[in-house]
C-alpha cells in the first residue's frame, strides 16, 4: 500500500529536504525512522520537492510504499514515528493513497510564505523571519506582486537552470499580509523554479526599501535574465505552506500556524 | 551612571540566567558583551532574579554601573550590544536610572506565563510549551487558580528552601487563558519562591487531567509541605513575562508576544 505523509518541520538544524552527504536532512531522518518501524527494511520516501537548507515547512507532502510485512495501522505508524522523530520534525498525517498517487508528479500546486520582520529583532522569531527594517514601501510591493501573477517566464528569478527546460510558471496568487511589524509574502502557483521565491523576495526588498520602483521590477522580470536580479533572500524566512493535489482547495493555507507572535 | 536593561531571551540553549561553571548563561553573555564595548573593563550585571536553565524571558530586567570611561550614549550601547549578542538574546531597552535603582531589590513584582500545548505536538512550539494532551479540566483548574490568589504560605510549592526564611508570598493574579489548543497560565505576584511556578504547574496538570480535584489541590497547599505536591513542570514552558518597579502598571504584560502561533 502507498502512504501519503504530511510533514511539518523547523528547517533550522537540517541540510534541507533531500538526502545529501555531510548534513542531516529531513528525508533521511524520515527514511531512517520508517525503516526502523518496518524491521529495518529500506524505505524510500519521495517528497513533493526539495526544500533548501534552513527552509521550513508547515505542510510538506511525501509518499512511501509500505513493505509486505509487517502490516501496520496508520494510527500506529503515526504515533510510533512521532515518538521517534526529533521535536522539530512532526508527522501531521498519514493516509492510504492509490498507487497512482505520487507526491511530486501528482502535485497540482504549492504555496510558500516568506516572513519579513521589519521591526525590532526578536529573540524568538530570528529563526523564522528575515530581519529587514527598511521594508516599508508596501504599496509598491503590492504592485510588484500583481505583476508576478499569471503565467510567465521567470528566468530572472531562478538559479542553476538548465537552458533546455522552460522557465514558464503560473503564479495564481501573490499576496502581502501585514501584521504588526511582520510582513507575510504569500505565493501560490502550479510550480516554482529552483530558489524562485527567495530570488523574488531578494529583489522585492529593494522595492520595499525604496531603491527600486515597481516599473523597474517589471523590467527585471521581462529581461528573463538572472543577472538582472539581486541576491536571493536567506532561507530562514521561507516556509513551504502547503502542497495541493486533485480535490484540494487551491491556495488554501493558514498563516496563523506560523510561529510568529501576534505582536 | 546606573543603566537599566530590559532583556528578552529564548532560554533553550542556556544554563539559565545566573553565571555558573560549565554552562553558558544569559548573565555571562551580557557581561562579556558589555565588557567588550567598555574596553574590556569588568562589568557586573545584576538581574531581577534567576531564571533556571531552559526558562525563557519576554522582559527580564537587569542593571549595571557604567565605568567612568568611555562615555557611551544609550542608543549606541543598544545598537552595539544587539549586534554582538546571539540572536536568541535581545536587548529590548536601555535607560539611565538613579543609583538607588536595583534590578532585584527595587522590584515590586513579577509576572510569569506557563504555556501548555494540549493538542498535537508542533515542530515550531516544542521549545516554548509543555506538551500535555490531557489538560482538559479547565473549569477545575480555574478553581485552583482562584485558591492560589492572595497572601499565603507556599511551602508546598517550592524546593531547596531554607527553613528560616518565610514562604509567604502574595499572588495578586492567577489566570488561565485558552487559545486554540494552547493554554496560558498567567501568574502575577510580589515575588515567587524558587521553582514555585513550575511546582504549581506540575501539580495543576493532575487537576487538568482529572486525577485531582480543586479541593485536594487546596489541601496540598494548606499542608505547607513540599512532599505533598507532584514533580515540577519542565522549564521550557515557562516565560518570565515582566518585572514591575515603582510607577509600572502592575500585572501588565502581553501574551501576544509569546512565540506561539494563533492556531
Amino acid at each position: 500500500m502507498r502512504k501519503k505523509l504530511i510533514i511539518s518541520y523547523d528547517g533550522t538544524n537540517y541540510g534541507g529536504w533531500q538526502i545529501q552527504p555531510n548534513r542531516i536532512t529531513i528525508q533521511q531522518v524520515l527514511e531512517e525512522k520508517l525503516s526502523s518501524i518496518y524491521a529495518l527494511q529500506k524505505i524510500r520516501v519521495e517528497g513533493s520537492g526539495r526544500t533548501d537548507a534552513g527552509v521550513h515547512a508547515l505542510r510538506q507532502t511525501a509518499h512511501f510504499d509500505e513493505p509486505l510485512r509487517p502490516n501496520l495501522e496508520n494510527d500506529k505508524i503515526f504515533r510510533a514515528i512521532n515518538r521517534m522523530l526529533p521535536p522539530d520534525i512532526r508527522l501531521v498525517s498519514i493516509e492510504d493513497v492509490p498507487d497512482t498517487f505520487h507526491a511530486r508528479f501528482s502535485a497540482k500546486g504549492k504555496s510558500y510564505v516568506y516572513v519579513i520582520n521589519s521591526g525590532e529583532e526578536n529573540a524568538f522569531t530570528s529563526r523564522y523571519s528575515w530581519h529587514y527594517t527598511r521594508f516599508s514601501q508596501l504599496c509598491e510591493i503590492r504592485k510588484c506582486l500583481k505583476i508576478l501573477q499569471g503565467r510567465q517566464d521567470f528566468s530572472s528569478f531562478t538559479v542553476e537552470r538548465s537552458q533546455i527546460e522552460s522557465a514558464e510558471r503560473l503564479i495564481t496568487e501573490a499576496r502581502l499580509i501585514s501584521k504588526g511589524k511582520y510582513i507575510f509574502l504569500c505565493f501560490t502557483g502550479e510550480g516554482f523554479l529552483y530558489k524562485m521565491i527567495r530570488s523574488i523576495v531578494g529583489t522585492l526588498v529593494f522595492v520595499g526599501d525604496g531603491r527600486l520602483k515597481a516599473e523597474e521590477f517589471k523590467e527585471i522580470l521581462s529581461m528573463k535574465n538572472r543577472s538582472m536580479a539581486y541576491d536571493t533572500a536567506p532561507p530562514h524566512g521561507l516556509f513551504l505552506a502547503n502542497v495541493y493535489y486533485e480535490g484540494d482547495e487551491f491556495g488554501k493555507f493558514d498563516i496563523k500556524k506560523l510561529p510568529i507572535p501576534n505582536k
